[in-house]
């Protein structure tokens, strides 16, 4: 993997590229969330119509079904889920501390349940490098604790100096040499223990950087002021991407602050819950003022979905319950931050990356 | 509408065309049933490429929810559902007898109770019509009462003369010009029932007929027995239909015999289920010997699904119940049925459709 800096602006915004395996990624990017090796309700053909360029996929997901092993067997989780595109994944810590119903970390790693059947599993820095190698994605991600929020500064710290300890044997174990290995920043919101986790993390020198504990609850401006704090500190020749986050609002200021990679499952959870944005802010498409509205979702956009079905339409298909549903939301939300994106990457590219926010913000005000 | 019949053989099997507001359908022809305005996790885009020329959706699902106002509204059924090729509707006749929690039937008409939230409705000939003519399918039917099996001759005698009474009535009621009412042959498993009808209904020169209470629970053989007995005496210049049926095999077996139109929800509820068509018969997704297969559902098939996935995924998917499990299991269901019927049109057209026929019961003998 490399990753070029194109530009970057007075307030710390980049534009860049990260050249991998499977194509070229222009970052700032927004990358998809495919849990189980499928963006919910989309084909591979239907992401790359939207514009995506790189997915991502949960190892703890796929390790706990359909099995790491069998993805192997049948060729890789490119073949598998046939998307011939980037692919990112992650360590697995943060599903293990979020949905597995038991788990107890040790130095060693961390034993948990599955949250499917509560059969024992154990997993460690070394395992999840192995996982991840037979999964195949271009970028893996370090395994660490996702710090929860909040929590003792002795507990962060602590916390926070086993994720280096761990960043270290996930950096031995790997073997692949196809798979660039992002670490992972954590210190929960002390700016003082994120920069001694940066600074030791970038000693061993990474090919890319992640902020990770951010969106587990902190307010807003805790996790702004913890990215403001840690993202000029990154390496300004590495992706920094920004785990878990976020709404749009957050997008436009990560960028903002030098932010390169984010992913999320904002657009898509929401769009299953019929909760749709748009340039004006966001609707719920099960009101009943959407009833019989022959408009589209949003008038500024150029989605499939805004293109050729009213809110009625979609309002009728949420009531029912219909798949179809979920699929024309997806598209129309996922566009809308992909749309974003690339609004973001033209006014970046175009040195009007102020106005473009500027702009951003009065939209929703009218 | 117009119908042009190019070929018929000498078991009667025939090759035709139905000319519509909307656009030209090659026959015999398979319809996809869309029950709420949209064929269950597909896009009209996706039924094109698939090589659907024409839709059903249920008059009866509709009127209740989102209401046939509503969709007059917003511009007609095409509009609403984004679908710009030949629609057909149902009377509702057939949902209100196998849906409705309460229902009672009387020379008027019969009233019912929504299977959604329990209100009462009453559903004329008269009535169906205009629910139809607002939702503006190319083709809609006449409201019948589906006769139910078994039956008593009495009964089933006093039914289908209702029915024929109400198809006078339907017709009576229609002011719309541009689309084309069919007339739909009741009297349960008589022949001598079934013909009484067909001829009373022939007189009304309708312009297309339909079989109607077929495949309710009677033995496979009385099925294509009645088939048999009735297509023959249908007016060999319109369309004839038969509603509900069936398997592949009904398919083959039915053209054979002289039907021009298919509609049932066979292909997209099973693919919904798992149980996926192949040239060699059926397979279950689930079973646990597709679990590391890295081979496609069939390999002998050219849809979409089968270019791109392994059973192994399609399986991981369904276990897993991702939204596009029943996606791809319904282009792969629907792209077998309405290649199933190309190649019969195919073998029409060449004069070789007993050769067709043995060749489709030779695979599954392998």
């Amino acid at each position: 993997m490399e990753f070029h800096l194109w530009k970057q602006n007075s307030t710390g915004a980049r534009l860049g590229e990260i050249r991998s395996p499977h194509g070229v990624v222009s970052t700032p990017v927004f990358m998809p969330v495919g849990t189980r090796g499928t963006v919910k309700g989309l084909t591979p053909e239907d992401l790359h119509s939207l514009g995506a360029r790189i997915v991502l996929a949960n190892t703890y997901h796929l390790w706990l079904r359909p099995g790491a092993d069998l993805i192997q067997t049948v060729g890789g989780l490119h073949r598998f889920m046939h998307w011939d595109g980037p692919l990112l994944t992650d360590s697995g810590g943060y599903q293990v501390f979020s949905l597995a119903p038991t788990r107890e970390i040790s130095e060693e790693g961390v034993a948990f349940q599955s949250h499917l059947d509560g059969s024992r599993y154990f997993l460690t820095p070394e395992r999840a490098i192995q996982i991840q190698e037979a999964l195949g994605a271009d970028i893996i991600m370090c395994l660490d604790e996702c710090t929860p929020y909040p929590a003792t500064r002795e507990y962060v710290q602590a916390s926070m100096e086993r994720t280096v300890r761990w960043a270290h044997r996930c950096r031995e174990a790997k073997t692949r040499k196809d798979q660039a290995l992002f670490a992972i920043v954590q210190g929960g919101m002390s700016t003082e223990l994120r920069h001694a986790c940066l600074e030791r993390l970038t000693e061993m020198d990474f090919p890319g950087y992640a902020l990770g504990g951010l969106s587990v609850g902190e307010p807003r401006e805790a996790m702004l002021e913890v990215a403001a704090a840690c993202l000029p500190q990154l390496p300004v020749d590495k992706p920094r991407y920004v785990m878990g986050v976020g709404t749009p609002e957050d997008l436009v200021e990560l960028v903002g602050l030098g932010a390169d990679m984010f992913d999320c499952v904002l657009p898509t959870r929401n769009a299953r819950n019929g909760m749709l944005f748009t340039s004006r802010g966001r609707i719920i498409i099960k009101n009943n003022q959407h009833r019989d509205e022959d408009m589209p979702i949003d008038e500024l956009c150029t989605c499939y979905t805004c293109r050729h079905y009213s809110r009625a339409y979609l309002r009728h298909l949420f009531m029912a319950k219909e798949i179809l549903a979920y699929r024309l939301n997806t598209i129309h939300n996922l566009w809308y931050f992909l749309e974003l994106m690339r609004q973001m990457r033209r006014a970046l590219a175009a040195g009007t990356f102020k106005e473009f926010r500027a702009h951003f913000y009065q939209l929703r005000q009218v």
